[in-house]
């Protein structure tokens, strides 16, 4: 489509519309307000002139072709979309279009969007993984050393020597299970832990199985075991869910924890589907939080502040998260003449303290 | 990257990994079980010997590029990740990639998009267009005309005769705001309507700005008028947000209506963000749901069941959206042959009764 004209200033673009320069450039350049009327007429003399957005027009000047592809696990995970935007955002301010392709968690299926992206002549990757060692990541070996840059997101890989933009999931968890730890809450639940085919009757078995885990959620896990090892506590691996990473299979599990003897008083949930399930089950058993069960859960949103109690959360930046990446793949990108050493960056979170938390047996009113 | 080889077979890939043909089949198919183990052996010795999965072999035998592109305005929206992942879903099963582009409400950036889409050579295109009227779709209209299908999602645009498929927004609003009417709410909030620089103080100025308002929530608007229209009751334009989509905004309009002498009695809310700032005002002028506000939400969410109380919500097919977009491409892509009329398909949504919804004044529990 007119790819061989020479692409149109914006002053062209004002002239043919019969507008002044800046109505074009707000236009065209998506800031301020231009009235509808106005607006149509800029757009249309633009397609007619064959008008080339930024990323486009770059490509021609630069030999790139200011192309990035994303690759993540799940886009109808909500915290894919938020970083994903944020990814979007920041690389059309720095010229680059962004191509997405989400793979379902499966390895092959993001063999196949790495070979689809490089096809398709992208400058570089972000890629959200699904390899869980290093054995698995020979399409991210091939992308850089064919000098196509690839930047980790969300999750490293063990072993992996290349750049990553993460969140401190370990850590995070650590210190958020700590602080139950301290109020006295000796048994919490830990919703999600790794899928195993049973219940889990030893530690050993959880951490070998959250070798095998998606990379965040077994950093989660380890960071739970932190917090008890630091107070030289006891772990009991019956609090560790174990079954299907979903919202009707958690409630089953945490139903089964919450009418046990020794129910645990409290729970640390890592994603909102495992928090939506354990809330379920809570409301299943007429336990009441705090009161009888505190939470809190990893990912805050929007609705954490519209329950009753309103919930204690863990934010986590991933606006920044996108950001970071997208500026760190281009940087990649447009020096691609250095060899540097990879970068590996760490993003930490915010505890928002809501009404969700007490001492165990510690009750806010009094029973009837 | 070894695309002038031959693609091996799942046999010689079997072969090359030391398993059988069906371990090889299921790691390379992502079905049933393998062992870690032979999974990294099978996906070793598929790298090893350059085995394209589906997609890219599809494309050499069929000279077309296997890849449909796909455009949405805003893929932090929870909506468009979940049918993203249904339209990504049925294409991988159909053996089609799909390369997604989010264009932040845009239209230049849609344009952008469809300009780097034909570049990368796509099979055709699915678009959530901010196209507001017929002048404003050139880039559909030319990607059409030269050889690459479109079907738009989600959104009509007046006027543009080709394939669709979106959600009954309008009938979908008009019977649950005449479920509220029929219940003897007369004064039923509308969040959100379109945005004005003050408050409307006729039906026309709504009217109007709904027509420059993504289509989507125009036709809910439209529909909110059916069902005041069908009883011929009177309406108050007063009623209708006309603020920023956004939480915090919806939040300051709705505490202004609830305040007001003669405030709503219900709300019909057309965006989860709209619900929570619907839901913050009626918390923070202590009022309760369902005794004094009653609240319909359309999209339903996981956590409308775990909210106190529980909300009545309106389920929309995003499933079925993505994967009826899809297939309608999918079916244009490779009948080119044929100038077959356009289809637009139009799919029914689901009203489930939770708490939120009772007749004015009446009360659940009496009050201490």
């Amino acid at each position: 489509l007119s790819s061989q004209r020479r692409a149109p200033t914006i002053s062209e673009v004002a002239r043919a519309a019969g507008v002044g320069r800046a109505t074009a450039a707000r236009t065209l350049g998506q800031y301020g307000y231009v009235s509808e009327e106005l607006r149509n007429r800029v757009i249309s003399a633009a397609q007619e002139l064959g008008y080339q957005p930024n990323a486009l027009a770059r490509s021609v000047s630069t030999g790139r072709s200011a192309t990035i592809g994303v690759v993540v696990a799940d886009i109808a995970n909500p915290f894919f979309g938020s970083f994903v935007q944020s990814i979007t955002e920041s690389s059309h301010e720095a010229g680059f279009s962004t191509l997405l392709l989400s793979t379902n968690e499966h390895l092959v299926e993001e063999i196949d969007a790495f070979q689809l992206l490089i096809n398709k002549r992208v400058d570089g990757i972000l890629v959200a993984t699904s390899a869980q060692n290093v054995t698995e990541t020979r399409h991210i070996q091939q992308a850089q050393s064919s000098g196509i840059p690839v930047v980790l997101i969300d999750r490293q890989v063990p072993d992996l020597d290349i750049d990553s933009v993460v969140i401190s999931n370990r850590e995070t968890t650590r210190e958020a299970v700590s602080q139950l730890l301290a109020l006295g809450h000796t048994r919490v639940g830990f919703i999600w832990g790794p899928k195993i085919k049973h219940r889990a009757r030893y530690r050993r078995e959880l951490t070998e199985a959250a070798s095998h885990d998606i990379w965040t959620d077994g950093q989660r896990l380890l960071g739970y075991f932190d917090a008890y090892d630091d107070l030289t506590l006891p772990i009991d691996p019956g609090l560790v869910s174990t079954g299907e990473k979903t919202a009707e299979s958690v409630q089953q599990e945490v139903t089964h924890m919450l009418k046990a003897d020794n129910r645990p008083s409290a729970f640390f949930c890592t994603e909102l589907e495992a928090l939506i399930g354990t809330l379920r089950a809570v409301a299943d058993c007429k336990l009441s939080i705090p009161r009888d069960v505190s939470i809190i859960g990893l990912d805050d949103t929007p609705w954490a502040e519209v329950v009753e109690p309103p919930l204690t959360t863990i934010e986590q930046p991933l606006v920044e998260l996108g950001r970071t990446a997208a500026s760190l793949l281009i940087q990649r990108i447009t020096n691609t003449g250095q060899a540097p050493e990879p970068v590996k960056t760490v993003l930490q979170t915010r505890l928002i303290h809501r009404d969700s938390v007490v001492a165990p047996h510690q009750s806010r009113e009094s029973r009837v």
